[in-house]
């Protein structure tokens, strides 16, 4: 689905830009071997700032669809990223489309895919990425992002309700009796839904008379753990935290446990995410749960409509829920938890 | 890499048992649309019965190398699946090919990737899976199965050291100090690697004149855990319990408790597999660790070179170690941690 403006970029565009013979470009694009890396490089490069994607009745004649979808992730080996990988593979399935499983490290492989797209070589990606794409991303292509937005450019994303999420973790804290909170984590340079958790918990709990620390840490950088381990030693009346997510949470757990601090007792903490080690498995920590299987139905949903040449709505925002796990003080297992959804 | 007896069953062959023109069965193999269902499964019937491969020619002009392989698993959802996975791709990534996922739920996910391996679309598959795919495997095509082997076909296969595991498991609760041992396990019908966990272990401690005990419930099962639970209770002089996995000796310790026992000091126990949630966090118990990114390079490393029409070894074992984690009595960590590997 390419949008009209980009339309008119042709092959000979791309070989005027690139300084090469049309058949170069051609040969580029249908990967034939032999080609000098100067010369792939050049034609590679001049695709991309076009944005260049092939015409689609020369991809139809020499492929067809393939079927298959690429979910890009910064590691499968994690138990956030593998479910939803699980809940997304399952939904494409129903569809009769195969999985393409891609661990990234840096923005290399993500370019990568991002060039199989062009070539037809998968017919979408859904992604969870951080790495600087921008310039690899045209509008409207069959493109989910996972929490990232991407300014200047539409392309649909599909995010848990960070807001609500940030407001819901401040208020299970101050309802169990905090009176000395803070908010734990990191963020990094890109435009990303998941920055409003610390946003509006920070928001929530300043509409109280209650104290809002704030331990936010830029990535990249050295010594996350001691540098915590320092903050909650500097402020020891903390006692009730917002976690960023759930591995920040158990490890927020960690470092007050060798302080001396009881948790939930002396302090309760309450993470993101909803993770679970595998099905049936317990939560590791009290947590805003992200609706993962709706997550990946709905990504899958959306980049399939794209690949139908169908226009759908470019954000997707699904409700959070509270989960009570062991690291806040349950005193109020009587309310109707439904209240908190 | 057609073995060579099969390689004169023809497309002619296929049609004649079908009962259709070679025409349809071609259409059935370059999987085109409308194919009465019938006559779909008739011709799919007789391609797995005669064991038929399109002529390797005629595969090479159509569509050449796909530079897929595809994983096959029960779950994505789970840290020991995942590490795999993520050990798979980055193996497979190093030598440009791309990594197809597939959750099974039953035999049907596997006969459809065998069938797309038949079509060449994809050019092999690694495997972890406990469906009856016998029929659908052929003697030397490329598919690597982990962990079981097939009676009468020559399926590579890689394992961890299941045998030394086994062994190691009871000489490490013997050294402990423990007087009566325990399996608790479970296991399927098929020919599997990992029954020599149990047998191992009871070998090693029958030479000794200690207790060894055995709770393995054959699958399928109902209320395995009520069923351990009682187990455990008849038996309280129990205090060194080999897990057939680390998920087993989690829920095996989690009773202990309920039950008024301490872990390790009342009752030692050690896993099977090394299961941590992500990279750089911890063993969830003390357990035999498999090499899993050696078994992912070895298994990607095996099929790479069927696909190239090598033969590789048959069959490879991994040497294991044992990782001390919180369920056992670490009054030894002055020993050379070697002696145990």
């Amino acid at each position: 689905m390419e949008d009209k403006q980009k339309k008119s970029v042709t092959m000979k565009d791309v070989a005027q830009r690139a300084g090469v013979s049309v058949g170069t470009v051609s040969r580029v694009i249908n990967q034939e071997q032999g080609i000098k890396k100067t010369t792939l490089e050049k034609v590679q490069q001049a695709i991309a700032e076009l944005d260049y994607i092939p015409d689609v009745y020369a991809r139809g004649m020499k492929t067809n669809r393939t079927e298959t979808v690429a979910l890009i992730l910064p590691t499968i080996w994690h138990p956030f990223f593998s479910e939803f990988a699980f809940f997304v593979e399952e939904a494409l399935s129903k569809k009769n489309y195969k999985l393409l499983l891609c661990n990234t490290d840096g923005a290399k492989k993500e370019i990568e895919y991002l060039s199989m797209l062009r070539q037809n070589k998968v017919d979408g990606i859904i992604a969870i990425t951080y790495s600087p794409i921008e310039d690899y991303l045209a509008s409207n292509i069959p493109f989910v992002s996972i929490d990232r937005t991407y300014q200047d450019k539409e392309i649909a994303c599909v995010t848990s309700d960070n807001q609500t999420g940030g407001e819901l973790a401040a208020r299970m804290l101050l309802e169990k009796g905090c009176q000395h909170l803070a908010f734990v984590g990191s963020h990094n340079n890109t435009v990303n839904e998941t920055k409003k958790r610390r946003q509006f918990f920070e928001e929530t709990v300043r509409l109280t008379d209650k104290e809002c620390l704030i331990f936010d840490l830029e990535e990249p950088f050295d010594n996350f753990l001691e540098q915590l381990e320092a903050f909650l030693e500097q402020h020891p009346q903390i006692d009730g935290i917002f976690a960023i997510n759930d591995f920040t949470a158990l490890e927020v757990m960690h470092i007050l446990v060798k302080q001396g601090k009881r948790v939930p007792d002396d302090v309760q903490i309450i993470g993101y995410d909803g993770i679970r080690m595998a099905k049936e498995h317990e939560y590791l920590v009290s947590t805003i749960k992200q609706p993962l299987e709706q997550m990946a139905e709905e990504a899958v949903s959306i980049l399939l409509s794209i690949i139908d040449h169908q226009t759908p709505s470019r954000q997707s925002v699904l409700p959070i829920s509270y989960v009570e796990g062991k690291t806040t003080k349950n005193f109020s297992k009587t309310l109707d938890r439904k209240r908190y959804q």
